[in-house]
């Protein structure tokens, strides 16, 4: 089992009623948000739609409209760009991560490919089913918007980080921030996802390893 | 008058009504969400604060609670890091962009400035205020998720963009997607939001400026 899936939130969450580690998942993410009573908890397991996707898995092609939202209950999903035939890695979505980036407002395809890099389960629906779930428990919506606004929030800290930066120290966030994509994905996309070469990547383990 | 402030959203917004064109970039901005009447417009303006403040004006320090978000009607806000006593910019909002980064989830001080690089118009807002709004006006909660959604959208753009590309195409980048920039803010924040030192940033631009 993950390690990131047996953390429990900090905070006041209903347990067990047979739920799954990766159900679980979803009830600390949104009880970080607010506390839910177990009633509303089972009414949002009887109306969201949970899939299992197996490794290399494409959730979504460059120039492909995206209708789906997902939301990772286990597995660890790959986003990255082709830039003149070379696959860029720009994000790793796992356990506890929403990926809205898929919907799409400007009917323009989407610019990036989404890829289950593990196998996955993960919950996923889209607009139409968003808004009948949001029609029956109008009280979602408050939480969804301010989970977004969450998001928008991490997303826009870990970009300063980013802009802020350099190699080695950002390495170094992500050892302390996610140290368990280390073992989970290859050297080579890692580096792609911290903006550096791979051998670059390989200098800077040797560096910290030695100090 | 700004360029930016002239530029009409490409959707079906009604204009005029004594309105300003500071005011008119609110109107514009959520009508690319979703069109909106003429009363809904006048009951938003009856309801929101609008704030202007001078050049220079901290709106919020490191280490502040933050209760306050923003839009940018007119004006340019700056957020930046201070890192061993130097500042790093890692932001600017200018017309047109909300900045909710400020609202403060887990009771942690800010890690970061904002500060108005130009005189500025804002809307701007408490969650109290925000709570009151959404309750006098229901659907503006689902365009207000809906436009923030749409912000983590761009943002989680802008942050790929970063990490893919090199130094001179992410100046490129900037002079095609924010070219005023170029002219409003001085050359080394500039250089610290493209993650660069100020020389470098001066030999990519003579090295362009050659092309």
């Amino acid at each position: 089992m993950n390690a990131s899936l047996t953390k429990k939130a900090n905070v006041d969450v209903p347990q067990g009623k047979g739920r799954t580690a990766a159900e679980q998942v979803l009830v600390d993410y949104i009880s970080t948000i607010a506390p839910l009573s177990e009633a509303e908890i089972e009414q949002i397991f009887e109306m969201i739609k949970i899939r299992s996707y197996k490794k290399n898995k494409v959730l979504l092609r460059e120039g492909q409209i995206g209708h789906t939202c997902y939301f990772v209950l286990q597995g660890c999903i790959r986003q990255y760009y082709l830039m003149d035939g070379v696959e860029k890695t720009t994000n790793f979505f796992t356990e506890g991560m929403p990926i809205t980036s898929t919907f799409v407002f400007d009917n323009k395809g989407s610019m990036f490919f989404l890829v289950c890099s593990e196998d996955s389960i993960l919950v996923e629906g889209n607009q139409a089913e968003e808004h009948l779930f949001f029609e029956q428990m109008p009280r979602m919506e408050t939480l969804n918007r301010m989970g977004v606004e969450m998001e928008l929030q991490k997303n826009q800290e870990a970009f300063a980080q980013f802009i802020m930066l350099g190699p080695e120290e950002r390495y170094l966030n992500l050892l302390n921030n996610r140290p368990d994509l280390l073992d989970r994905v290859p050297q080579y996309q890692l580096a792609s996802y911290l903006g550096i070469t791979p051998e670059s990547l390989s200098r800077i383990r040797k560096r910290i390893i030695k100090k």
